[in-house]
């Protein structure tokens, strides 16, 4: 690698222990293997198993391989959203969900307050099948608590929710009980390059692609039956991105040694830093300014010229993140993932002070 | 990578030149970069550049990059198919695109002959939107000759042709203006680990798809219509498997330096000398008995013992593969593509004989 280090909030830097599995896969010949061979189906029930652990996914959720958090808003619809969903959006990517659903011809309503800010409504239209929630939207750094997660569970026990953890896990304790299904990619907080998708359903999941598939067409080879037919087998319906799934598990397995606590204190120690001393900048504001909805994650500051700081930065070698669209020009944003280190944290921050 | 060589026919041997690219990937930080930034941009139009050199892809005809050939037909029945299909299947493969059809609720027809047997009636039912055809069918090692295809094409101006071009291209000459739509995925000839599907697709085949948009949705991100929107824009929807679109580019240039005429030549002598060994055995038969229809990429013999020729080949280091699906207990299979040199069929044909 570079010497350069990326805080960018996905693609993101990789995890330090990728590499040495990714030399370590090339000598075991994982990308030659057949994908039906028994070292694959060991290495995918290794891969499953190592995040169940990590991620805390309860024992009746399946864990499904696809190859971006897009497909996962794509096989969402098409599987389980018969006629209508309801989306919660303050940001780019939480919108894109419902944006998804509409494209599907679904009668998608949404719940749009302006970007980075809380939701005071959860009212959800009784014709809705499925909530749709982002716990952490990239874009504006916000995070929605496990608490409004809670209660909009126990309101809606009857209805699907649909929680995007894209760039939240495993840094941020989420509880999968509260919702059917949820999804991630891993060029974010895992530390990987882009390409795989992970996709979590629980029985009523499959229940609702069975009634829908009953009426309509829900796929080919990634419906939902179809996946769980074969991940019953440790297996994929096509030949999947087996070198990614590969090193997710190693990975995982890093992480899990690490342990998953200190990855989440460490997490709140580096947010913690961040904020501090962009709070403590005279030219910078968090944008998110009620900390029960920061995201710990992805640190989004308001700055009255961003490219200030992030050619600053480069000069040093650190590669911070634009704001996202339309933010571009008064925010910058700075990721924080396991493979950013406190030392790491704790260098942005020295620099930060000096940048004017 | 270890000194085994996979001589399967996909997952296969990695391309020479693999490791050596990769690790100039991670010295650029392919991984982390921004799909959208102009570093990102110039990768992608290099890939399809070199990709258009290499298969002689007509200018007017667009190169998407998917995850598999299954998501490959996916999108194909998806976005170009409205109410019937109709597929030429002789093997496993051919018989799967009619069964995605199927899977959609499509109106799929089939000409179905026996494994690895020619076609001998071409009528298309006057109902057929898009006629299904596979160049070189993996799992029985038949290919579907030029002048056939090309007299489908004459015989059916109208109708949208798609071409499955798996573990055929780069080894063989294909007239791609002879059809509409092709795809392959890389794990094959390209000697590259599996995440990467590629789609061509011509004019005809985006006024298809905005029929059929016009009746019902033809999906989300990847609809062709957002598909050719970005790579308008050397783009992708999603952020996609950065790595290997990288390394695809590499290797594509590779070839091209090595002349795309000298790849197909050597194809030729390899299968040459293969088929005239295995033919030669008294205890083996190639399958496929009609040169004409002789795949040069795949080459599948007849065993009354298949297991005694793969485990005699793994003892020495080779690997090569098993009759596919119900064919397991009667076939070989040896892969030939362009990761496989010359010195190793000749030493795969020095060993054959020695087999009882």
């Amino acid at each position: 690698m570079s010497n350069k280090i990326y805080l960018t909030p996905g693609p993101s830097q990789l995890f330090y222990t990728f590499e040495e599995h990714f030399k370590k896969a090339l000598f075991l010949d994982i990308p030659s293997l057949s994908h039906r061979s028994k070292d694959f189906v060991s290495i995918l029930k290794h891969t499953t198993d190592c995040l169940r652990g990590l991620l805390e996914i309860p024992e009746n959720y399946d864990i499904f391989f696809l190859n971006s958090a897009n497909e996962a808003w794509d096989r969402i619809i098409q599987n389980l959203v018969i006629n209508s969903s309801h989306h919660f959006a303050n940001g780019a990517f939480s919108k894109k969900f419902c944006d998804f659903a509409l494209m599907y011809g679904i009668r998608a309503s949404v719940n749009k307050v302006e970007d980075g800010k809380p939701f005071s409504n959860f009212d959800i239209p009784e014709e809705a099948e499925l909530i749709g929630l982002t716990k952490n939207e990239t874009s504006m750094g916000f995070t929605l608590p496990e608490n409004e997660i809670e209660s909009l569970r126990q309101q809606n026990p009857d209805k699907l929710i649909a929680l995007d953890i894209v760039s939240a896990t495993p840094s941020i304790p989420i509880n999968l009980q509260n919702v059917d299904t949820a999804y991630f990619s891993v060029q974010k907080a895992f530390g990987m390059p882009p390409g795989l998708g992970i996709w979590i359903c629980n029985q009523k999941c499959q229940e609702q692609a069975a009634k829908k598939s009953d009426l309509v067409s829900t796929g080919s080879y990634r419906s939902l039956d179809n996946l769980k037919k074969l991940a019953d087998k440790d297996q994929t319906p096509e030949t999947p991105n087996m070198l990614s799934i590969y090193l997710l598990g190693k990975i995982a397995e890093d992480m899990l040694g690490v342990g998953k606590q200190k990855i989440i204190n460490d997490t709140v120690y580096k947010s913690t830093l961040l904020y501090q001393t962009i709070d403590d900048h005279p030219k910078l504001k968090s944008f998110v300014t009620d900390p029960s909805y920061q995201s710990k994650t992805t640190i989004v500051a308001h700055a009255d010229n961003p490219s200030k700081f992030i050619s600053h930065f480069r000069e040093k070698g650190l590669i911070i993140g634009s704001g996202y669209g339309a933010h571009k020009e008064h925010h910058i944003r700075i990721a924080n993932f396991p493979a950013h280190s406190k030392e790491t944290i704790e260098m942005v921050c020295d620099i930060l002070p000096s940048i004017e």
